[in-house]
Parts: C-alpha cells; structure tokens; sequence
C-alpha cells in the first residue's frame, strides 16, 4: 500500500458489494448450463459508465474476452456486462466467435443499447461450444435489481465454495465514492484450468484512460500476486466500470485524492484475490508471503510469488511444517538479487533462519502458528528498499483428488 | 539429437556404468550418517582427468560446490571425487565451508594428491552441520574397486526408489571410447528439496574446456528439461572426469568426430535425466514431452517444459485423464510464440487438438496410452524448425505425502 494515504481515509464497508455504489443492478438465473445452480449473470450501470480491463496473457485468449477488448476499444465505454458459467466458450474456433456476439447482441436489443455496451465473460469447461438455447434463454429471463448482487455472485462460480465480494469507501473532492467488487476463481471445471474473474463498480467520476491507469496499477500488486497452482486460464479477466453517480472533478494522477482513489481500488483487488487464493483448490489455509529489502518493489514480488508459488513450501505449510529449508530452496533460485547470508526469514513472528544459517525456534509454537486459517512468511533481505506481497494456499490431497479424478 | 550422427554410429551399452570406462575405481560405505545404508562414496580415475562440472543456478550454492569449483578454476582437472548423502551441508555457514575443505583435504592425504584434485558433493538434509567423525570414519575406510559402481551409486542415494546409471560408446578416430554415468535424484530429504547429482565418466582424451563445452550442450537438452515440482536445489550437481586413458587426436570442437562424442555424451545424460524424472517423489509414469515447429529450439524447449511441468498437466496425467485442456492451458501461458489456430496436440498416437479447436478421439484408447510407465505427449507448432523435449511425472497423492509429512 502506498505509505501516504492514511488508512483512516479509506473505510471496508462490511457486507458491502457490487451494488454498494450507486446506480448499479445486477441479476442472477438459472439457464439450464449447469444442473441446479445459477449460472447466468449481468450487471448493469443506470448510464454508460468508464471502462478499465485486464485481460488473460493466455495465447489462447477466449472468444468472450476478445469481443469484450474489441467492443471497449471501440467505445471507450460500456453500461454493463454479462456472463455465463459452466462452459467457458474457449477453444472454439470461429463458431465460438460467433455465439459470444451473439449472446452480447441479445442482451443489447433486450435493454435497448449499443452491442459495445455490452461486455461478455464465460467461465467453465473449454473446447465445448455454448448450447446457445441455454444462453438464450438467460438472456431473456435475467432480471435486474439493486438487490441482485448475491444472484450475480452466485451465477459467476463455478466451484468455488463461496461467494467473494469486498467493499471499499474514501472521500473525493470531500464526497464519499464506494467501490464494490465481486470475483470467482480456483474453482475448476473439467477439462478447464482454474478461470479467475473480477468484476469492479464504482460510483466515482473518473474517465476510461485514468480508469484503466489506476486498475493496471491496482492489478499489479493484487490479482497478479496470487497464485494456487502456477496456471493461467484462457478467460481471466478482471473489468471495472466507473458510472459517476457521484459528481466531483474527475480523478486523474493530478486530481489531490487520486492516490486514495488508486489505493481504495486496490484494496478491494487486494481484498478479493486473497478470497480466491484462500478458496484455492483443496486449500486448507491462506499463505502471505511478505518480503522487505529487495532491490525494487518488482523483485521483492518476483521473490514473494515464487515462495508462495513453491510445491515444497505449499507442501509443508500442509503438514504444519516448519521448513523454512524449502523457503530458502525458493527464494534460491528465484530471478532476483538475493545475498544468502543477508537474508531472514520469519515464520509468523519466529525468526528461523538468518544470514545464511538457521536458527534456533519452537517447533511447537510453529506447528500451532501454521495450524491457523491464515499463516504468515517474512523475509528480510539487504539490497535495497524493495518491498511486496503474494498470496497462495498450501498443496493438498483434495488438490490432487480434485484434479486427478476423470472427467464425468 | 543432432540429425548428422547416424545412430549405429552410437551404442548403448546395457549394464554399463560409471566404470565402464577405462581407469577408474571407485567405492562406497556406511559411515554412520544414514542408518543402515551406504552413505559415503568415492570416484577416482587411476591418473587426473580434464574436468567440467556444471552448478546449482540457486543464490543458496551449498559449501562443497564452492570448494569444488575453486579447485577446478585453481588446476583444470581432477582426480576423484567425495560424495556423502543423508547431510547436504548447506546453509552452514562458515564452518560448513571448513568442513567442505577438510572432507577434500582428508581424501586427498590418504591418496597423496593435491587437495585441488578431489571435488566434492554432499546430498541430504540442509541446515545441520555435518557430524565430521562420521566423515572422517568414511574418508578412512572407503575403498577403491573396479567392481565398485554399485557401492558408489547406493552411496549416493537419497530417497531415490533405485540407483540410476548409463553408458554409451561411440568410435573416435577408429578407436572406442566409453562413456559412463551415475545420478541421483528426485528424493526427498527433509527438510531438503530433491538434489540431482550427476557423475560421468569417460576414457576419452579431451582437454577441460572442450569437455566443458561438450557437457554444457549436453546439459541444456537433459537435465536442463527434467522437472519434478519446479524447484532447484542448493546442491544440484553434474560433473565430468575425462581420463585419456584412450589414445586419440584430443577432441575439440574441430575434430571430426567430435559430434559423436558430444551426442553420446548427450545421450549418457539425457539417459540418467529420464531416470531421475521417472523416479520423481511419488511418481508412477515418466512423461516426455516433445515439441516441433517452434520459432527457434529454445522456444521448444521452454514450452516442452511448461507443460511437462504444469500441476494441471501432471495431475491429469495421474488420473488417467486425456484433459487436453490443460496441454491447451499449459502452452498458452509460456512464454514463447504461439499461434493457437496453428496449434496440434497428440497424447501418444492421437489427435486430440489441432487448429485451435479439439478433435474427436477415442477416450477408452487414451486411457490405456496414459496407463503405460511412459506417456508421450507431441505438440506441433507451425511457427519454425524448432524442436524441444522435456520429461517430468505426474503428481500424485504420494508426492502431497511425501512433502507434508512432519520432519522427525
């Protein structure tokens, strides 16, 4: 977090979501793509709203995403976005091209607006074509309400355990801005990889290019800093919509509050990727990893990643397994400026290895440290001022069990 | 391998090992470090040998490796090499570094060499000092054999299910030349990561810096391209003795058959590489990968090695499950030139991707090909000429058992 903004100056709103800010709607149902569950979703702004995306670095980039690119990049705005769960509408040729501006156009003629409006998501099983019934059929019977944010979460999981949604509040020009976000990921469905998708409101006033400024920047330090298994899916996707249903002068990096506006955003990126990262698959425990000390921010999160990235480390925070060797096996051969013997490493607050050597500690207060839902990692280097976070889960038997069993 | 070498130009020796090759001895014993089993091995060719050696990239170099390479740099060839496992003396610090050199200095009295002669290597737990009477007791009571191979490979062994060995001859200037080798690998000692050692052995005449060339070419296309869990060692090994005790014009790049002796060094390596993947932690089956039409053969390489590295892949793989998806997955997020319409995919002799879009096969036919102790996964690529292959295993319940099991 950037060390100026107070934290008094940005509030989490408990409970809050999607639709905390104002002038957003959104609606969940069931179209019949999976057996019970909802599994078609759109939210909506009352008016065009400011656009900022991030899209999969996949080669494989789905059908979905590439209207959704090609639909921002040619209107610079968009009032709303739908999605659909259960096939992912990856890996499906032109014919797959076709079914996402289809389903984009249905829902366009239905609320009476421009197709590029209209940003299309799908998440689920890859290589199959979208029963376009399905799809028709919750395009024409998803409702929308300032009531609908558990509708919309719910229709975006796939199997996920949870719903995920954060909530965050600061002042701008003096007048409170709510951010809402609301995200699905680690769930996985055959034959997919685990898909992560967040989607952002705001009420503030804020144009598309600024937007996107502030999302990237947010991104970097949030939804790219966790990982459950080193994969990256054909649909991720992460998209913010800015309505300014709140009237003050619009946030560029030169308006007075634009630093609380970047950190707010990133709070609830920050927020909602350490709920994915927690519901990873078959996790037990989320995993923080701090480091402090390296060269530049980038390599301190370089460091952050591989450690909570790490097979071995993933392992033994499974087996409450104080093994801080696994750590240094990690950051040994991570990409970065690393002295061995200036390095300390922290397992919750025992120091366990420093300057190249271990250290004595309890191995008892350890195991009960790691036995909590969330267990902490710092590590001190001496290169420079360099800091950053990641965020994983450990590697269990369900992981395995989840994955290995054939697809039905 | 290189197209030019015909293959009866090259032959696979069965049973061949690290003595195959004229002049050398070596041995192994139980020194007391493990509990029952040997523990303590010596290599030794009857006069110095040219030496290459290639080293862990992790900032965590564990002490013997450094004395090692010191004493490589200081006299361009060796003698012998010391081995001990159960202690990988790493992260020890300065006294770990006066162990290293008074393990070298002890071998190198009793045998009356110069201390810049032995090289030295050492397997196991990191973090513990190594118990230097144990050592002692092992420098002492060693002894040399040309029968001695298997005492040396057992020594060497960590977890590893079974020792691992190979031999290849080729014909240099009419004359046969030997080359031998032994590996370690893929075991699991707390609270280490899996070390690969490799040792080989030639009679061929070849100054240091041609063999350093010949074994880093070598490496690249082996052990370079094998991955259990994605993690490096602090120990990570492979070392090279080339005695002359075959007579010939010395090898260099120049020579005429110079392409024969750096394949069949390829193939000793590339032989022990498959073995160490294939007795990875908990492992049932070796997966290879291969990839062509790549931009260039490192591109090959790295997305042979993403995908033959993918958690997604490997579990798939357990399961029996032909989730080319997850190939898809694995391809799309390397980083390397993909074009995903230009996209095949084979699980051994099927199509199951092409284009960018799946293709109908026989599920029943792909289980009982991923049912076999070796699965073959082709990707073709219509970006170039570049070929690549990289070997793992899959990732099994055993392996999560393996790892998160408390050190005692």
């Amino acid at each position: 977090m950037v060390q100026t903004v107070k934290t008094h100056e940005i509030d989490k709103v408990e409970g809050g979501n999607i639709l905390s800010p104002l002038g957003f709607q959104s609606g969940g149902v069931h179209s019949g793509l999976r057996y019970r569950k909802k599994d078609f979703g759109l939210l909506m702004s009352d008016t065009p709203a400011s656009v900022a995306a991030v899209y999969t670095q996949s080669h494989f980039q789905a059908p979905p995403l590439k209207v959704t690119q090609e639909g921002i990049e040619k209107s610079g705005k968009i009032q709303g976005v739908v999605i659909n769960s259960a096939v992912a509408n990856a890996c499906t040729g032109k014919e797959g091209l076709e079914n996402a501006y289809k389903m984009r156009e249905m829902i366009a003629k239905r609320f009476g607006l421009p197709e590029e409006y209209i940003a299309v998501a799908s998440t689920g099983v890859i290589g199959e074509q979208l029963p376009m019934e399905k799809i028709f059929y919750g395009c024409e019977t998803v409702e929308l309400s300032r009531e609908g944010a558990h509708d919309f979460q719910k229709s975006i999981l796939t199997t996920d355990t949870c719903e995920k949604s954060a909530c965050y509040q600061t002042k701008i020009d003096g007048k409170t801005v709510t951010i809402g976000g609301a995200a699905k990921g680690s769930g996985m469905i055959h034959p997919n990889m685990a898909t992560m998708l967040g989607f952002i409101t705001t009420d503030a006033t804020i144009e598309t290019e600024a937007l996107q400024t502030a999302l990237s920047q947010s991104i970097e330090k949030s939804f790219n800093q966790i990982t459950v298994d080193g994969e990256t899916s054909t649909n991720d996707m992460v998209l913010t919509m800015a309505n300014g249903s709140v009237e003050h002068d619009p946030l560029t990096e030169n308006h007075p509050d634009w630093e609380k506006f970047q950190v707010a955003l990133q709070l609830v990126c920050e927020d909602l990727a350490k709920q994915v990262a927690r519901d990873g698959e078959g996790a037990t425990k989320l995993i923080e990893v701090n480091v402090k000390g390296a060269s530049t921010n980038e390599e301190a999160r370089i460091i952050a990643k591989k450690v909570v990235g790490s097979s071995l480390v993933k392992t033994a925070m499974y087996g409450l397994d104080a093994n801080w060797g696994r750590i240094v096996g990690a950051i040994g051969h991570s990409d970065a400026t690393v002295d061995p013997n200036g390095c300390d490493i922290y397992i919750e607050d025992q120091l366990v290895f420093s300057d190249g050597t271990p250290c004595p500690f309890s191995e008892e207060q350890a195991t009960e440290d790691m036995s909590n839902a969330e267990v902490k990692i710092d590590i001190r280097l001496h290169e420079g001022e360099g800091k950053g976070t990641a965020w994983g889960c450990d590697l269990t038997y369900d992981y395995v069990k989840i994955n290995a069993s054939y697809r039905t």
